[in-house]
């Protein structure tokens, strides 16, 4: 059987020195991490990037099936795709917890591996936070630290008529791999004997559950000295996020249904559920691909780069904002995206 | 009747744009603030300081007692009380919240005012957060950002045998304050027509629910040339953060009981409950108060300043941590303060 350390049995500084002991450190500019008032960094000649998120039990994660390592990977992973989003590297983050006694010290530490693991694998370092009860539910806080080149950042609103919009990977998948654990939810609650159905939905699962950022994106703009004329990443759907960057920089747009990247599953198991792949990718959440536009004559340095897909292009502000139809129709694009409070 | 404005009428964005529209910028280091992925700062040729509070409803506050306005105030205080801890003057916050549907905008409204309130009276930006649904309760993250001089940040592991223990301003009164107003809560409930006798507790109430942090301290070390060996904020109590730095810095400590700084109103407030006023002093938490620990030859400096008092002094490791009481007696000083998990 599992061992089950109660947490009331480390008190709340143990608990933090427990979590923290094994936690390196990777940047020079780290130069006090956990364990005193407040962490110092020290960005000599760079500009800091700040971003932060808040995740609630039961609003944005369900551990019924989201497994506590993958949250903690996820956690970090969404605060670090809005440092990308500002063209910067993320190189600090905050992890702040509010855990009722429901938790062992055991799950914390599951909880913690995820936690490191994106903080390895994206190369930051851990350097604060704060640890207190929760009367209900599991409360993640992260705040993420980045720095990029002078004057380098991009924000949402510099893009310019005729200019290209682009996004990254591909969109849907993370909406469809939430509809496809909600369905086998339902099913375990009505049936717990049934086994859950996930065959050859990896995809879509790894999507919803372990998330990644784009890093990748980043370098390639830096190695092709490209800086996007505004940038912002995918959490909500392309079509809120396409309306933030137009009333942003006060243009409009117009793209292309057949250009936006869905990957085969995802278009699959839409249809399996009788739903149209495009407006999952229209209005799934989530996916946490970069949203981004370019001078036109940056075109040729993306051609080679398959994670790259031109979508459309930036108008005039009155020409509102619209999408061509693979039946050639043309529709005002709105915002389905997801909305904390509806 | 006040206006009740729901949430869900604003949305997400309608929301944090109705609550940042008056939004000041005050730094000149504050390149974006709100509204984009990340705040983007420039801290040239200073280091950076970091901290983060996660502030849950009943556990940190209960909104019975707290007005929101105050709450707002005091949310911000906390963090920047971990800054001045490290001898840094802070710069921006970022804010995020969790909401149940039972605020309303307006309510919303009163809690930004606070927020507002504090950046403006402690000169720093608000340049972002997070806004969401909560199932049950409010839940506040503050993350604060100081600037500090190359190499003069002060942490908890630099006390030396020999070193004067100095406090800030007096002890005690937040946690009277509290139990005061617990005591009218439980009055309310049971009479609910009896009016609240709050007469002549008007400081103990006020460190409760609307404390300050001590930016004067940092300014008077910088004007006196003083850099503290070590420093923290008391906010878990005196003996709590006492033993943090006795183990960080690898020193005892000895400390004095009549030295310890209790407000007249704090003493009588607990005579009146038959409470010890230094046991009040040792374990209340919450008086955001700075402990510090100074070279010897720096007491002239500090001997004009009448908000410091020289509690007693750092000792070798092996003499373990001691208060001498005013009857002479000498006992160990153990961790009382508040602990989360308790």
């Amino acid at each position: 059987m599992a061992t089950r350390t109660e947490i009331a049995s480390l008190g709340e500084f143990g608990l933090i020195d427990h979590l923290t002991r094994n936690n390196e450190i990777r940047h020079a500019s780290t130069l006090v991490a956990v364990g005193d008032d407040a962490a110092v960094l020290d960005h000599l000649g760079k500009q800091i990037v700040v971003t932060t998120d808040l995740l609630i039990e039961g609003v944005h994660f369900d551990l019924m099936y989201s497994p506590l390592t993958h949250l903690g990977y996820k956690s970090i992973i969404v605060n670090l795709s809005d440092v990308y989003a500002m063209n910067a590297t993320p190189a600090q983050v905050t992890v702040s917890l509010g855990i009722s006694n429901r938790f062992s010290v055991e799950a914390l530490e599951e909880l913690y591996e995820g936690i490191y693991a994106a903080c390895e694998k994206y190369n930051v370092d851990l350097v604060g936070g704060d640890t207190t009860t929760s009367p209900k539910g599991l409360i993640i806080s992260v705040t993420a630290i980045g720095e990029v080149n002078a004057d380098n950042f991009v924000k949402r609103d510099g893009a310019k008529k005729g200019d290209l919009i682009c996004v990254s990977g591909d969109l849907g998948a993370s909406y469809l791999g939430l509809l496809l654990m909600e369905r086998e939810k339902k099913i375990f609650l009505e049936s717990p004997g049934v086994q859950p159905d996930l065959e050859n939905q990896d995809y879509i699962l790894r999507r919803l559950l372990k998330p990644e950022a784009r890093k990748d994106m980043i370098a390639f703009f830096e190695e092709q000295q490209i800086v996007p004329t505004s940038m912002m990443d995918i959490s909500d759907g392309l079509s809120s996020e396409l309306l933030h960057i137009c009333k942003q920089s006060n243009v409009g747009c117009l793209i292309y249904e057949d250009k936006i990247p869905v990957a085969d599953q995802t278009r699959e198991f839409a249809f399996k559920l009788g739903l149209d792949p495009t407006a999952c990718a229209l209005s799934g959440g989530e996916d946490y691909e970069l949203l981004f536009t370019l001078k036109q004559e940056d075109y040729e340095n993306i051609t080679l780069n398959e994670q790259i897909s031109v979508i459309g292009y930036i108008t005039e502000p009155e020409a509102g904002a619209h999408i061509i139809t693979r039946s050639d129709k043309k529709h005002p694009i709105t915002a389905q995206g997801w909305n904390a409070f509806k």
